[in-house]
């Protein structure tokens, strides 16, 4: 199967510190765009014995393309799980657990898409749930560099990390198909970097790193730490919220990560604290809703109740469906600015709307209002006297189908 | 599905101007080459609902692969239409819409590869015809850039155009299974492009280049008037017109090219005239025709009377087929000089043989003789005191098969 | 079908030579790597008629993939032949014949790395058996150079090769469904190469150049003899033997290259002789065997007598099975030494044991100890004093499913 996102995304408004964060001269503003975010083609299934395997290959840069998952696994395992090898999602994040296909906003949260850059590592994982289906765990071991791109990792200073995520739904409404539910998880995980990675000559760089794009898919990430010199390990801990009501959804997330790290390069070696956090709700004008998936603890596809479609009547005339319809706002927050460390500290208010063609194909809008200060650590190797800040206004829509 | 297509070209024969068209060095000749031309797949079909999606990737350089159809849409709109949204062709060029699994010469036209270079580009466009079948149309607008290579596009100036297609086939006789018709079209476009998109330092450069291989796939594309300096907007009228007569084929393409542009860089600004033709005759000495596909004005597969086999008899000796044999002959023309650009004028004479082994492999023959004059354009960016010249031949075998 | 290859390789020992070989820098040891070996697709069938089509494409690093078998080709000719037209290995070695999907020990040998690198060429190759599948026959014409990245041929001297491999199974007992028996082949080629390919200025690059890694997928090739200067011709011979008795299995090859050439760039011109070998005993503890596909002349799929799971039983308690597990043996041999080239002369001896988990997917462990002396002329284009020489250890796993 696969999917199509394509994009297109306005830089309606902006001051000249986000010009600066995006292209490294104040006067020189985003460009406006369209992007095929997402050209997926994915085979996956099972060999004979209960064993598993998945490959994902994303082409939306046909001439550079991607891996998302890769990987091998074991199914069948007692107390319903499965263990999978290969490059797969670190456990951290709702959102980005959440398939791309199912996202009710376009670009995933500040907080998820920093503290989990990309989400998929080289890893070993298991995976299970209870036989209630009210609890799911997963917990592996991942390395940190992102091997998306290339396919391998070198060097000899394994940057690794314990992940870890335990999901329940204490409310689960069976009775309307599960139309209201409560969703609660905590994920957290414990990692190792290699300090002077940035500077000496073997071939690891420290993976101690944050940094994400403004909800819109702007060349360059405005928040950013940058490599954090001197940084040896980091702890994350994240709590996870979503209530379903009908077509009503209100969801939420809270993520910390704490680095400890040397002094070095210039920095002054204190302990550092970023975090990050948003709330959105999502309401069905047509009464659909979004689904949960409890044995992974994420959101499943949303079913029209009606398609969209314009055809013409065998006895003259036309037919017409309108498919389903639904509005949201989000509010963002994320601070990874601390010490000496300006990696930027801002909020932002993302206004949507979702138009479902189909269960696999849709419309989404989304209007980004924002503000970022104490930024531009992740264009500069040396501590900043001073950091920089703006306003931001961007317009998206993204045109999406899956099969 | 997908398709290979293996071509060997050998550069039998150049002039001291053409080498210099081709490497930048009139002391240094083509090179002979082997290429796989298409090594493309394809994914498509329908969602649940009336929607379709088709991607489309082509491995022939597979360490930089090229998206080719990627889109969504919609069917089943009244009047038999659909509307694609994605990257697909531009309506210009009867033998670029005409599948390159089909086409009767390895290479399309001198005209049809010039005024439409590469044909897709990311647009939106609505395709329909009459419950007859005899009218075919597509309209839509389309971004000038090509995209294939990386999947985006960046700039604050949209480069883009309105692009339109009629065509009709008065003629096609239903009993002979369509053995006799008449294909007739016109299709045109506006553009609008960025004067100075090549100097000033915006994402954009100038779409308003022309330029193309001599038939056959060389490095360098010997026609070429450059990006246009000062050119701001450009249109095109276009005519096809295809009579097949059972075994046999007379087609023929005549398409115009406007630009208006402002002086700059050292041109002088005054509008340009571009314009190229081909007309081609095709034989099946096999007595096979080539078929037409009325719905979309666009020629069809063609299936041997027998295929090409050699087997042992199960009795003893050896059974064999043949497959089917056309030989053709296509005059191409091509005029991009006209005030003070020098961006090549010529002709060349195409000899063709096409055997199919089955309906869906075949070897193709083309020996290319042409010369070209008023050339060089496309290896300078100020204008030209005077420009090159030359005579080439080229011998051409693709062997291709689809599935 | 596909394929997922993932390894992960520590290089436990090196002498500062092996240092040098591998970056160049004697002080600076090979890194430690995980990498995804290969993530491979390929699409293959027939097409209406007798004739069939394959593409192969390797993803192991996304941003460039690379082509592996992509070819068309005529079946049921007569003698049980077909003949493929396009990129396919070519017939010297046996190991590099069998599929990586079932190579008993990681990497290939040394020899059969190194006299046939890649093994995939752009040719058209005939495949026969007689009706008692005794006797395989293979031979074809290639191109020298390596096209599987970028999928094209360029340059005006042929550089080529005519390849040829008989094969047969003298003993075979069909009894025991293959349990016991005895292949024996014998393969050759002879090639003409561009001798001042890699001084002038033409396309092409001499393609007399034969290199290898340890036996593990290190950066560098360790065994290297450089692009040889003023080499005009080579040739080989290749005997290949491979003795089976129920659950063990003897193997051994051996190839010889000699290649002639004019004295060049400082280097005197005598002729060469490289060569280079093989043997390995493996052993299934559990009792399977590695089948012998004798049309081709290959190993084939093993078979466990069970699979590896572990699965709650539905009465309670947990069910479990063990997979299938062999050891082996294998010694290498590469002297590519000779007059003024210092290519490397080594030995290694690789441990081995093979989990398969299913017949679709197993865990093989390999330990590499070996020495390399009169090395590092793949750094040099200059005759070398001196060769560097070295000692090395190296530990790999690949888990591996394919499908």
């Amino acid at each position: 199967n696969g999917r199509v996102h394509l994009d297109n995304w306005s830089f309606l408004e902006e001051d000249p510190g986000v010009n600066y964060l995006e292209t490294g001269d104040p006067n020189q503003d985003p460009q406006d765009r369209w992007d095929f975010r997402r050209i997926r083609l994915t085979w996956s299934g099972d060999v004979p014995g209960s064993m598993l395997y998945r490959i994902s290959i994303d082409f939306n840069n046909p001439s550079s393309a991607e891996m998302k998952d890769v990987y091998l696994g074991f199914k069948d395992l007692p107390y319903n799980q499965q263990f999978l090898i290969g490059n797969q999602k670190r456990p951290i994040g709702l959102d980005h657990l959440n398939s791309s296909r199912h996202n009710v906003f376009i670009e995933r949260p500040l907080a998820v898409e920093t503290f989990n850059e990309d989400a998929r590592r080289l890893g070993a994982c298991m995976y299970g749930y209870n036989d209630s289906e009210s609890v799911h765990w997963r917990y592996g071991a991942f390395l940190l560099e992102n091997i998306s791109q290339d396919g391998r990792f070198r060097g000899d200073y394994d940057e690794a990390g314990l992940y870890g995520r335990l999901s329940t739904s204490p409310w689960y409404d069976e009775i309307s198909g599960g139309r209201g539910y409560y969703h609660f998880a905590v994920a957290g995980s414990a990692n190792t970097t290699d300090a002077d990675g940035t500077i000496d000559n073997d071939d690891n760089s420290n993976e101690a790193r944050f940094r994400t794009r403004p909800l819109a898919r702007s060349s360059s990430r405005w928040w950013d730490t940058g490599r954090l010199l001197g940084a040896e390990t980091y702890q994350q801990l994240a709590f996870e919220s979503m209530l379903n009501i009908g077509a009503f959804q209100l969801t939420g997330e809270y993520i910390n990560t704490w680095v400890q790290r040397n002094p070095l390069g210039g920095f002054n070696g204190e302990d550092l604290h970023f975090q990050g956090a948003y709330l959105f709700a999502n309401y069905f004008l047509t009464g659909e809703h979004v689904p949960l998936k409890r044995r992974t603890g994420t959101i499943d596809r949303v079913k029209p109740f009606e398609n969209f479609f314009i055809v013409d009547r065998c006895c003259g005339g036309t037919g017409t469906g309108w498919g389903a319809l639904s509005v949201g706002v989000r509010a963002d927050y994320l601070d990874l600015s601390d010490s000496d460390i300006m990696g930027g500290e801002g909020h932002a208010i993302t206004l949507s709307s979702n138009w479902y063609w189909t269960a696999y194909s849709k419309l989404q809008t989304n209007l980004v209002v924002g503000e970022i200060e104490d930024a531009g650590q992740g264009r500069s190797n040396v501590p900043l006297a001073q950091g920089v800040a703006g306003d931001f206004t961007i317009l998206g829509f993204r045109y999406m189908i899956d099969f």
